[in-house]
């Protein structure tokens, strides 16, 4: 595939990733493609320009507000059970982008999910949410328009649990979550919470919200903005906006990175650990050089291209290049692994040094102790 | 049945009741008898004494409290959706009485499960609130001994919750309360909250605490012992105890009061009613005046009968003696009927009186302003 000069998009939205069937989301469940709206973005990011955000609920909303200059908020959040990886880094990237375009910022340390579901103590949470925050900064989050908070500290989210509870059948539950433990259900709850904070009284009250999130959060999404339509009367909630982005495969070619199979790198590995998964992920390589330079690699298998279009090359130009030297055989596996691992470990320096003079602030933000 | 001088037991105590089971309770649910206990209690309460409460779990933990005067706590609460009836106020007398025994006493306002169960809105809640704490303090509850509140404003109590749900599966939600919406299971884990309240560091760590109930509350113990058990470790909890007081028949002689039957009365409602609901009520009384000269009343099976033994008749001896006048044909249930309206009138008029007084103050208690 080669860039159109017509489109905004520059690479084929649905050439790499784990979701086969976008058709089925669109017709099924009700989720808009990206595309179309992508002209109409004045200032599209990274993601949207590289069709790597496919798809939305109710968008036009939010660009509307931009447009218009009026308010709207966006919110995230991370589970503190680990490390920033690949994954979270994405979604910070998005926050900070919509952060950019003027959007009241909410950031939510979802450490009551990260215990019901994983069963990490609020103390042991703590400590990574710090880590997590100072992350943040340092990609460029500015915690001056920023709301960060722990859901365990943050008593409006709690009591919005609490009064989400009441209409919400267990039939609904199982249905999204499965046969879990009351705990999850109720981090369920609080997370919808989490996603209607912004538009409380207390922050101004209704405003169009964006949730950037990772294609299988949908079901959340899905559950919130029944709620919020069931509290419509009460609180005036609008429906919460939603964009969507493909999920990245894992290093070892299998669709999704996990801590099970160490398919991945964080933010906090060595270089030397960085360097070694790069070294040894699987590629859309051919058998032999000889049969790549004759038939060229397939850059749409391969995790080494998506991690330069999802996070390394910055360049659209250049990721182009490297999609087209990696069909036509130019580039060969073995000299992008290489390529890959310097820009990786650059950003990855860069990162640290900058990050480290953020964990005091990180520290003053969740109103922890020195 | 007449008194046996031996036995501080002055009636039977399986005598009236609509829990005809009590040896499948004793058996199946490791529920003991109270009676063994009895003589053992330096001061037993009216209900004690009238074999009312006639079981316990581990009320010997109380016992020693009380003897070795250690510190032990008392924890009831309404759910504030109507007005005091005879069986709130029973429980009201039974946490007055631990009160006096030198129980640090909690009371908690149920505004949680008024919401996920019965649908009231805080903002009415609330009103009824001060209304049932009026009561109480009416009924000699001492408010500087007393930690009064309401489960939406506790943040201990919710944060309690949110810990709780973590081991709790659907299944044994389902065991207990049936299949029911996420709010309900949710108030379920408040209450387990509430009832280890006592407990936390905050209001001085781990002690005994009794919770005064209905037979028909008993699962909910069951559920907060075996969450106390689990968390043991963690915050130290001291397995709560428990009483089981019989429930009191409704006066159209069926198993239960209930709102939907209109077979009780409130302390609110006017002398007309309560008049008219007495004169109107199911009695043990025999078909003709003749047969009941020969024969003699069913005061076992009579709720007039027995809102004198539960409420209104403080002394044991003349409780004795109506029991006693009806079983040979003396008393019959005209008469009887007149007295009870009597003393009824003459207790809510006094209660009104003193209820007055102490308005203001449940508004202060409760926060709210004036």
């Amino acid at each position: 595939m080669l860039p159109d000069p017509d489109k905004k998009t520059v690479l084929d939205p649905f050439g790499t990733s784990v979701v086969a069937d976008y058709e089925r989301l669109y017709k099924e469940f009700g989720i808009e493609p990206f595309n179309p709206l992508l002209s109409k973005v004045s200032n599209p990011s990274f993601y949207m320009r590289r069709g790597i955000i496919f798809g939305h609920r109710d968008f036009d909303r939010i660009l509307n507000a931009m447009q218009k200059q009026e308010e709207f908020a966006v919110l995230s959040g991370i589970k503190p059970t680990g490390e920033f990886h690949l994954g979270t880094l994405m979604t910070a990237k998005e926050i900070i982008h919509f952060q950019k375009q003027g959007a009241k910022t909410f950031y939510c340390i979802a450490d009551v999910e990260a215990y019901e579901d994983n069963k990490i103590p609020f103390e042991k949470s703590e400590k990574i949410a710090v880590d997590n925050v100072a992350d943040l900064l340092a990609l460029g989050l500015n915690p001056k328009k920023t709301y960060i908070y722990r859901q365990s500290k943050e008593t409006r989210v709690k009591d919005l649990a609490i009064i989400f509870g009441r209409p919400v059948t267990l039939a609904t539950m199982k249905a999204i979550y499965g046969e879990r433990h009351i705990g999850l259900y109720l981090s369920a709850l609080i997370q919808a919470g989490d996603i209607l904070l912004p538009q409380l009284e207390d922050f101004g009250g209704p405003k169009p919200t964006i949730i950037p999130v990772g294609i299988d959060q949908d079901p959340h999404m899905r559950f919130t903005r029944d709620i919020a339509q069931k509290f419509r009367r009460k609180y005036k909630f609008i429906l919460p906006s939603s964009t969507y982005h493909k999920l990245m495969k894992g290093l070892d070619g299998s669709p999704k990175m996990s801590k099970r199979q160490m398919n991945y790198f964080t933010l906090h590995d060595s270089p030397e650990i960085i360097a070694e998964r790069i070294s040894n992920a699987f590629t859309g390589g051919r058998a032999t050089i000889k049969e790549q330079h004759e038939l060229g690699g397939t850059p749409e298998i391969c995790p080494i291209y998506e991690i330069c279009l999802f996070h390394f090359v910055e360049d659209d130009d250049e990721i182009v290049k490297i999609y087209h030297d990696c069909k036509t055989g130019t580039l060969l596996c073995g000299e992008h692994k290489k390529q890959t691992i310097d820009r990786v470990l650059g950003f990855v320096k860069e990162h640290r040094r900058k990050k480290k003079m953020f964990t005091d602030e990180a520290r003053k933000i969740l109103q922890l102790e020195q």
